[in-house]
């Protein structure tokens, strides 16, 4: 029985950085940048007023200038300024020759359309963005690994990189096993179960940015499964869940290794999600298959993918931010804890004045998926926590769509 | 000259949730359920085991009991129980008829395939799931108004919801205005800026889950800029960069009022951001157009998107959180400010063992768009804030992808 810790070091161990592909800016949200971004002009392109007013020499005031032009954003200053005389300027236009400082229009009084008067003094430079201030030509403007985020969409477009390489996405399926599951195309009947599974793994890894493949539903039958697992196998990431627990299946195992898959553990020291399996197919072309087997149990499958998956598989996207974003929050109830595993509570987030409060969002039985539809995050309990009181100090990491950190920020 | 929180309160009033439409499943992640989901059946369907292990009578505990069958999950029991007998079952099958409890493969010692001895006593119910006790028939399992997180998504699963009412997406038009600008498929020109506008505020606005148009460059022209903006407000939401200047661009005002645009408000007290200015297009037949006049630089124009129009967007979508997630974190260094105006200042986010630590990301001048680039958060100092020191405690909004918030938690 692996530690999560353990646990995990062998996930990302064995989840390598995928190769890259190009995308287009528009498609670029949230993709990892595979090469640097160098800068191909000066940006300003020349020396450009920061504020809409004056373009004067500075040398100048305090005094009463003539007006030389107007100069709009997008213009070409015709005229030189040469002593005692300014040009009206806006917020990104060019200053014209001569001119080292921008006046704002609510710190001049125009005594004509000619003619302005100000009477204040300003250095060199006063409200001047410099040429070059925010980029110059071949400068990395954004490196290989970088994230891309809104500003950094910004940041290509100002540099018209139109299309980007970036960290290819892991081609994702995903199983459900049991012969007591109903898929959502089939009637109700009594005694079986839907699964649910298959759904809301689509859509933890439809919040990564990437599409699965659902497979389906393999019954309880050695070739069933095989056949299943065959075609997962396809795809860089093949999520299995159901069909790890102690007991009859006993053809899981030979299946598993008849198909080359080698299994790294089977049970991880957590709660939910204790029968936590992992294996890899390696291929003779260097390419692999990350296999999953997830707790059938609704709330175990998702709290184990929060926990393996989705690092491992931002970790094949090139992200350097692995983990959910964590908070710390008081505890609004007492906590009573059998130690022995790592335990990830489901609780809902509330504020006060002093920060988070974190409760437990009802039954924490694992098979009970409102506690998870319900929760704002999942507070981590230390496998030697015997119980915490109200008020105590907890750690929740945040379920929100896309919320990462670089660090677990947690004790196991 | 509004207040953030004035400016806001108008945005949201004037924002109005909009009609729903259906979505399959597997496209419903993120968005907001217009109607009670109700339960279409019992789960579990019948009392089932919460192990892997032995189905017992609990009066016959402890004591050496014979095995009647084999239950599985998805097996319908054959056999009743009588005093001293029990059934092998595994987790998530039907507790044969006569059974109240279940006893864990590792606590029973089986004796033979026939018999196992169990030496511990356990209450009626013991590691039993009664019939239920997830739901029940008729239950609204997820109210209107939810979000649907992953964990909705395996309720909507787990009740075969395949189809789901949801709001409706705001449909959003995104123009850039202005002399100096240079598209994307533009060659470099020397007096020119290249528009970075469009491309982070669509990145923005997809993140929000939204696909927007970019309706291109309006230059500085009367006729030219109506041309767009009637093309604009064909869309819910109108996103305009630039032109809202103080200056020469005195046909903007003429051009909004002939559009039947009502502006609410020009100018608010914040920096970045100043002159944000917002107008309603209200059509007779109900319906209406946001309009955002947002500030032509860059890094104004997205702290202006994050703080007014992610909050109008998202409650015309229908959700309740509307804010940016904020954490409290100490600063790393001494901030200086000129009183008046509420700032947004982009941070780095690190941490250590108190929690998390802000550092501004290099020169806050808001042409700068490698500083929002590379910011983690905004942090928000007060208007009254006339500086802080290194190690004081201020309020960040993160700026990861999808993680909001139902109230705003800083003063301004």
């Amino acid at each position: 029985m692996k530690k999560v810790s353990e646990a995990l070091s062998i996930v990302l161990e064995s989840s390598e950085r995928l190769g890259s592909e190009t995308v287009n800016i528009d498609a670029a949200l949230g993709r990892v940048l595979a090469c640097d971004i160098l800068a191909n002009r000066d940006l300003p392109p020349f020396d450009v007023s920061a504020m809409d007013g004056f373009a004067v020499r500075s040398a100048d005031l305090p005094g009463t200038l003539s007006i030389a032009e107007d100069i709009k954003a997008g213009d070409i200053p015709r005229i030189a300024l040469e002593a005692g005389w300014c040009s009206r300027i806006m917020t990104g236009a060019a200053l014209p020759q001569g001119a080292d400082a921008v006046i704002r229009v609510e710190d001049a009084r125009e005594m004509s359309v000619e003619a302005v008067q100000i009477s204040l003094s300003v250095q060199p430079g006063h409200d001047v963005r410099l040429r070059g201030e925010s980029m110059k030509t071949g400068d990395a403007v954004l490196n290989a690994g970088t994230e891309l985020t809104p500003g950094a969409i910004g940041i290509l477009a100002t540099v018209k990189a139109r299309q980007v390489q970036v960290y290819r996405r892991p081609s994702t399926a995903i199983l459900s096993t049991g012969n007591e599951l109903e898929s959502i195309e089939d009637p109700v009947a009594p005694n079986r179960i839907p699964d649910s599974n298959s759904h809301a793994l689509m859509a933890q890894v439809q919040a990564l940015g990437v599409e699965p493949v659902l497979l389906g539903i393999a019954r309880d039958d050695p070739i069933e499964l095989e056949r299943y697992l065959r075609k997962g196998l396809e795809y860089d990431v093949l999520l299995v869940s159901g069909g790890t627990s102690v007991g009859v299946h006993d053809y899981v195992r030979p299946t598993i290794e008849k198909l080359g898959i080698e299994m790294k553990f089977w049970r991880v020291s957590m709660k939910p999600g204790h029968p936590l399996a992992f294996g890899v197919l390696m291929r003779s072309d260097g390419s692999r298959t990350l296999v999953f087997g997830l707790p059938g149990n609704p709330v175990s499958s998702m709290v184990c993918f929060e926990e393996f998956v989705a690092p491992a598989m931002r970790n094949m996207m090139g992200n350097s931010r692995l983990y959910r974003r964590t908070v710390t929050a008081r505890l609004l109830h007492p906590v009573r804890m059998k130690p022995g595993r790592t335990e990830f509570v489901r609780v809902a987030l509330t504020s006060d004045e002093h920060g988070y409060l974190a409760s437990a969002t009802g039954t924490q039985s694992s098979g009970v998926l409102l506690s998870m539809a319900r929760a704002d995050g999942l507070m981590v309990l230390p496998a030697e926590c015997t119980g915490l009181s109200a008020g105590e100090q907890v750690i929740v990491q945040l379920l929100d769509g896309t919320a990462f950190q670089d660090d677990l920020r947690y004790r196991e």
